[in-house]
């Protein structure tokens, strides 16, 4: 064995080690995506943790290597890549079996994503993701499912349309816009990237790179107006600003859209905002952001309509719906708006309370049916814990019963053995003890009624 | 975008897809996992998928290197490896919070591990690891109450003791055994990775190789004889056999073992067995695997004590003891035996199965009231599901109703919505079908209730 150096004990650069309490905040977050998921009627996908490193290009193109992790196993072996998102996996899935999946699929999935960029607020290089996918339907109403599935994890979680807004955009409707502005319809793809990196810089930086792409500053400037505007949309003048902007070809989408967001109970979470346009080329219809109402986190999740790319992938086409969202922004979101619950009602809700807390009275029968008696609770599935101390002040033993398991939630039940036959019973959350002590072959009875 | 060439769309060698039936297998087998870690008290911990290579190499030698999946992010940077198993990380959490941390701390961890092994039964680059780890209890106590949990996880998934044995060994009496054959004490760190080999090795290919290390044929055959022998603790002759081949050294520790293994409920699935020695160098006492009582597949499980370790990654001397047991092997013991329940049965054991399937009876009132009524419903809590068949034959989707979900578990429920006020509601398992329809506003509460 070699004498190890300092660094092998920390976490890579990026990444996050959990303990239980940190950990259960994840699983708290992780088991909301998958109730939200479960009840909108998506079901569960996996993929590998690594791809084809060509799996990534041929969606994305060659300058997302810089982004990755990439690695062979020996040179002119194939390279692979850790994956930066799922959706090439879920694409690869689908077109694998079109012909024989239910249209529309709609498919979920949670796991880990790695991004090789410089860790900052709300960016690490390992961090989680999950995606809800809607495959088969070209209807805005697929679009609005899906929407209202991001809107329900977002109440699910405590937050509220006045803390969060879903912007909701159309690449078409940017499109019109750019055009109507004066843009040559060649000069397109190297608008979008400029769009969504908007945000990122000043008005005259945003005026000055327009200007590299033949855009005189006064219509840069009615540009930056008209993609800072977020409208709700039954506001009279969304449909005006369509109208006029989109030269027709937006307001029929936006007007169907609205409708079902509506009749799915979430259009008060919407607005529309042409400043969304997505960075990654693949999108062709509807796209959207999830931020903050007061615009302090980046973004909480992002998605749209993809109809292109499981053909590409070797699938027929198939129009497709997605979004993806992380924890890193939305756990800043949860706790910039102190909605993550203390970490004994986590354990509460997670179900990883104790039920009972088993200690002895201290006399050697006591001792010895201690571990019996566990085993009994275990079989029977109750989480039952133990006391490992050497002292037989049953005092001091009462309180690591009531200060057992995560942030100090304390178990459902104290057991007190009292000899090799029979133990006290007490009720620690209603105080309630039972008045004579319970026969041990007869406490798991006791403990489920 | 380059054009795709065809092994992007494959998965990699030794990687899995998992549609959702295939990964409801894998939840039904984690599901298992978590829920029996709890119960054992175990608290669930997490780190990076990657670590510094340096962490493995420092515990297991420069010869895993070959074994790893490794990457640089540019020339010079530090190299990094995916996580080949989880101890090493464990062991740095530890170490870095020792002084804070419960005595005795019970974790658990499951996540995917990677090794770059050519792929084959059983052995997988990618899968799926349970861990469970008891630090800072040397007593036999702490390792029967570590192989109880593995035991009850055996049994959870409907394994019995005759279909699977817990092989259990110790390094010391192992070592002794060796002392007893002649093997000079310099020489016993290559003999323990031939011991871990020999089950592979016809026992010719084994005197041979120990005749390497100098043994005698003849001895080399008592050897052999004394590992294949697998005996039951109660059995008289397990303690001659310690007391006259482990010097004395083993009866007492083993003896200790077995009461408590007793205690615990798990004796009937334990056999002394002194051929497991587990290859990892860092085992520095009791050790165990799990296999199938007919020896068909690989081990589903290995673990022991490693009382070394800690200290090796920074912290103080603590005594240690866990187990890691793999999807792979396990689900292939359990196909075997017929034990995956029916993907319906798993549905409704991981409570992925649909709530409520809500169709129209076919009218526009009816046909508008659906998505707000499925947004209520998931509101409330409920799995709900819609058709949509452009159909308006009922009996047609009263069928989708009964054949909803995973393995066509079909819905709990079937709402037939037949105007934009009411809406007929069946119960699917019972048959009843509530009298006369139900208002809209209420469904929520009568599904409840």
């Amino acid at each position: 064995m070699s004498s190890p150096s300092q660094h092998a004990f920390q976490a890579p650069t990026g990444t996050r080690d959990f303990y239980p309490a940190e950990l259960a905040r994840v699983r708290y977050v992780q088991d909301a995506w998958r109730r939200v998921s479960l009840r909108h009627g998506f079901d569960e996908i996996d993929g590998p943790t690594f791809e084809h490193l060509e799996l990534y290009t041929v969606k994305s193109g060659e300058g997302i290597v810089s982004e990755l992790f990439s690695f062979q196993r020996f040179s002119g072996e194939k390279t692979y890549a850790l994956r930066p998102e799922f959706t090439p996996t879920l694409a690869r899935l689908y077109a694998a079996k079109a012909n024989s999946l239910a249209r529309p699929t709609k498919w979920f999935w949670q796991q880990t994503c790695f991004r090789a960029e410089r860790p900052q607020r709300g960016r690490l290089r390992e961090f989680l993701q999950w995606n809800a996918d809607i495959l088969g339907d070209d209807s805005p109403r697929a679009d609005a499912e899906l929407i209202a599935c991001c809107a329900d994890l977002l109440r699910e979680l405590g937050l509220t349309p006045e803390k969060v807004k879903i912007r909701i955009s159309h690449r078409g409707a940017v499109e019109s816009l750019l055009l109507n502005k004066g843009v040559e319809r060649e000069t397109l793809p190297k608008w979008f990237p400029l769009l969504d990196r908007a945000g990122k810089l000043s008005n005259d930086d945003f005026i000055a790179e327009a200007g590299k792409l033949g855009m005189p500053p006064p219509i840069a400037v009615e540009l930056l107006r008209a993609m800072a505007l977020s409208t709700p949309f039954e506001n009279p003048t969304t449909e005006l600003m369509l109208s006029e902007q989109a030269g027709g070809r937006g307001p029929e989408y936006f007007r169907a859209l609205f409708a079902e967001l509506k009749a799915a109970g979430v259009a008060d979470w919407c607005v529309l905002n042409l400043g969304i346009v997505r960075g990654l080329a693949y999108y062709t219809g509807m796209v959207f952001e999830v931020h903050e109402a007061s615009g302090k986190e980046r973004a909480i999740a992002g998605g749209g309509r993809y109809d292109t790319l499981i053909e590409l992938f070797g699938g027929p086409l198939t129009p497709a719906v997605g979004f993806g969202m992380g924890d890193v922004v939305l756990s800043l979101v949860l706790q910039d708006n102190s909605l993550f619950p203390a970490d004994a009602e986590i354990a509460k809700r997670l179900g990883t309370r104790p039920d009972v807390f088993v200690i002895s009275n201290g006399t050697d029968a006591a001792d010895g049916a201690v571990a019996p008696l566990l085993a009994a609770l275990r079989h029977a599935g109750f989480h039952a814990r133990r006391s490992y101390k050497a002292t037989k002040n049953v005092g001091k033993l009462l309180k690591d019963a009531t200060t057992a398991g995560l942030g100090g939630v304390g178990a459902r039940f104290v057991v007190i053995v009292e000899s090799g036959a029979a133990a006290t019973v007490k009720n620690l959350e209603s105080g309630h003890q039972h008045p004579e002590p319970i026969p041990l072959n007869q406490l798991v009875g006791y403990l489920r009624s």
